[in-house]
């Protein structure tokens, strides 16, 4: 991949830029390590390639240390402006893309997000995640199988998201775990609990990235989703989410995560609607969801 | 500009990865300011052309993340690691060349570099810009011209420099000012003072760029040289360095900074050799450097 000169910049201005680039290609040369040279050779080319496309002004480069500074300083255990960053320029889901080839019918990846903590509560089959976060109780069931079709018996299934309100746990600054827990596939690879409906909430936009969004015209706001993260012995750890048929925020997600195969229908079920494990739920209304998952093969 | 494929990812992946490329370019198209979208979207194609052709992995993508988390970190009021990473991957010195399009036989421009500050002192001609930093004397000489060699008077000349020990007067964490002053050119664009004889130092190297340099097995180090800022009405303003002939850093600069055009004869006068304006060195050892400088037209 090389750089398309632009017609409007004389040659001999287009070989002095050439030539900056040349220079640092050359200094990484010495790298002893062939896959960390790549890398750096390649940033190094693209980074040269869109300074010189778009001609960035030197006030534009202020501006952009301006922009890493801010999102460094907003930066801290709770908060990672960097993958927001990543994320709404689509980063991260091209990252998901490359390193999650499809593998025939097996479920899609998508974005990881900033809101996974490695500390859930265990849940057992039927269990609520919800541990008082506010929302909608919503029944999630389905089984997780191989490529073959086969049930996977003791996979492992997290699942975390935000309650009604947008937030997650993380958000609140005090130590509360809601809204997130794992459990554990039964003998038939089945699964099923208690979660929350899933409702549209918009990124942390009061930092730099918020203030590229609106900028930008573009809009925080991701579409409603529940996240999953399932591992079995010998295959592919899947992370995903599953959206809401019918939010309207399907096609223009901030961080771009939808996949059609993802969309599934969540039925909202009347107050008063039997539940499936016959938990009263007071004359509230609930919804219910199926998703069947299909691991690939460890290595695919 | 287009990304090419590579011949090992299967076409109906290549298909799924630009089309997350074409998702996100989408996502700016609302945005009204049409620069601002130019730039992103040219910023988006680039990075994920990056990572496709690297086929970037998720941990190295959690490297990147962490990195630009520790140079957020930090970075404060006196240490901008995001400037060094610019510099050190040759950014800095692309944004120079593109807005800094040769004109004619006007001097050359080079990178800014993270040191300079607004409120140098004055001095007056054949003054000591030292203010008691340590270093060699050097007297410094010459003419501001315009692009039709006309001499500019009143030409404001920035300069500022690291000690022998290899510091900027900013380095060291109180408020002195040191190495560094102003002064303007006579009615003959003429300039002459005292500095310091330019001596190698190597870039803050202590956060994560100086790791990235030894990671990668590049120096730290800087070729020796002294900082110029040249303004004068109706004329492009002038930021450059002059290196000095015979260091041997010169090939290897850490942010590419050296031009051929600027580096320069720094002529060592045995102790005891009189000086230009008679000033009596104690018995030290002195230099002596011309340094013309030809400012291109305000707008080219």
């Amino acid at each position: 991949m090389t750089h398309t000169p632009d017609a409007a910049v004389p040659v001999q201005q287009q070989e002095r830029e050439a030539d900056v680039v040349r220079q640092v290609l050359r200094s990484f040369e010495a790298c002893t390590d062939p896959r960390l040279r790549q890398v750096m050779q390649s940033l190094v080319h693209h980074l040269h390639a869109f300074v010189r496309e778009v001609r960035l002004t030197e006030a534009e480069w202020s501006e952009g240390i301006d922009f890493l500074t801010r999102a460094g300083h907003i930066t801290d255990e709770r908060r990672q402006e960097f993958i927001l960053l990543s994320d709404v320029l689509g980063v991260s889901m091209q990252t998901v893309a490359v390193n999650n080839e499809a593998y025939g019918g097996a479920t899609e990846a998508t974005v990881f997000g900033p809101f996974f903590v490695d500390n859930s509560p265990e849940i057992a089959q039927g269990g609520d995640l919800s541990f008082g976060a506010a929302g909608e109780p919503c029944w999630v069931e389905g089984t997780v199988t191989d490529a073959d079709g086969k049930p996977v018996a003791g996979a492992r299934i997290e699942v975390w998201e935000a309650d009604e309100d947008g937030f997650y746990d993380t958000q609140y600054g005090d130590d509360r775990l809601a809204a997130r827990a794992h459990l554990f596939t039964d003998a038939d690879g089945g699964y099923r609990f208690w979660a929350l409906t899933p409702t549209p909430y918009p990124i942390p936009h009061d930092g730099p990235v918020g203030a590229l969004l609106a900028a930008t015209g573009r809009s925080p706001m991701r579409a409603s989703h529940l996240h999953f993260m399932v591992t079995a012995p010998a295959l592919r750890t899947l992370v995903t989410h599953i959206f809401v048929d019918g939010d309207e925020l399907l096609d223009r997600d901030a961080v771009f995560g939808v996949k059609e195969s993802l969309v599934k229908s969540f039925d909202t079920q009347p107050p008063g609607t039997a539940t499936p494990d016959g938990r009263d739920l007071h004359g509230r209304s609930w919804s219910r969801v199926r998703f069947d998952i299909m691991l690939a093969p460890d290595g695919t």
